[in-house]
């Protein structure tokens, strides 16, 4: 293969790592609007078909369960009194068709009588993607409360661990 | 056209697609640090000359107005005070020459009273965006707060919902 | 040199600027998963090894006073009863070999009490990096609460100021 066509191959790998990383950060910028305004179709279509949104207690399976969550009594009452789904700067891993997101999120809850806002809940978040013809989407997502209880570090931990990354963990 | 030519345009579109990016991104990077250290020239050039910020109840037409609003009274107090102007990982469509961020945005005030920060606004924005010889500028910014009220939940669910956004809105 | 070959020198170099601005990210989007799984050496990783980590009043010198912060007492009491290192979008200034990222940081803490979180610091950060072997790492880290004190808008008016950012402040 002549030198630039080598060098515009490697080009093209480049580029589309910076677009899958950037792909999956506009998967997370679009949770929370899409779920705070109570879009729950786009919301669902973040995921694959039968992606799971794993959220203790609650485990959603597929889209139409996370759809429904969304139209939900509870959620509703949330985005009627005014409500935030926050995401953080998100901590990627791409490998081929397959990608992982680490990422804060937090809920904050307008609180009327002050006149402010308060975090109801702060997360740590494992997001796994795989890369469809429609664009990358969510197989999987875990959302774990930093209330003190082991399971949101080892999310964490597993996410900046190499030597647990390079062990498939 | 020769083949690697076609390649190096191709990538040529795609590698200025993700410069756009990282330049919205940008700019929604500094409008906090430049608010929150009194820098008024600094956050009124995010914006054309004639450029629009509206935040329910003002509406400030033009980089002037914007200056006066970084220099005024209110604003002075809050930073002399402690004050973070937030901005979330933000939703990006480009098109062409346009571009429109849709994003949170908090301000977090001091309260020495209790060694903390209160969460004061929570809002949806929609940064509206051109390509200028001096690069991307803000057209037009809204800011609605999430407090319960449809107008926020409208502005998000423009961003995501895809049947709206084909349609034009 | 043929014009293809200038077409692709150019584009490598706008693509490495784009994956060091991702790779800076990507820095910032570590930090706090590491401190907050208790992940010392990752953490300390992410600076050179006599990176410098100044965070008032403590000033933290290589990256064995930083594991140290990560493992000792008042860490690992955040840590267990539920703290978040939040990090916010960066402004980025990349200079060859050396880049800088200017940003908000936050650190909320469960409170059981009220079933909620409290934003306990807001501060204004300056990270300084310099490209190494083994890609990009810090070399200096300023963290300066958001209080009304000046110290923390003059670090953020440095980073949106170009005429100072011109005369190398």
């Amino acid at each position: 293969m002549p030198e630039h066509e080598q060098a515009i191959a490697a080009l093209e790998r480049r580029v589309r790592d910076l677009e899958d990383r950037l792909a999956l950060m506009q998967i997370l910028a679009t949770y929370g609007p899409a779920v705070d305004s109570g879009s729950a179709a786009p919301a669902a279509r973040l995921w694959t078909e039968d992606g799971v949104y794993d959220t203790y207690p609650a485990v959603l399976h597929g889209r139409a369960a996370i759809a429904d969550m969304v139209t939900g009594e509870l959620h509703q009452r949330l985005i009627h009194s005014g409500a935030a789904h926050l995401q953080g700067l998100p901590h990627l891993e791409v490998d081929g068709d397959r990608a992982v997101a680490t990422a804060y999120s937090q809920l904050v809850l307008r609180d009327e009588g002050t006149d402010s806002y308060r975090i109801w809940r702060t997360g740590a978040n494992r997001w796994e993607f795989v890369r469809t013809a429609q664009g990358w989407q969510v197989t999987h997502r875990v959302n774990r409360q930093l209330d003190g209880d082991a399971e949101a570090r080892d999310l964490f931990s597993a996410a900046v661990d190499e030597r647990r990354a390079q062990d498939g963990d």
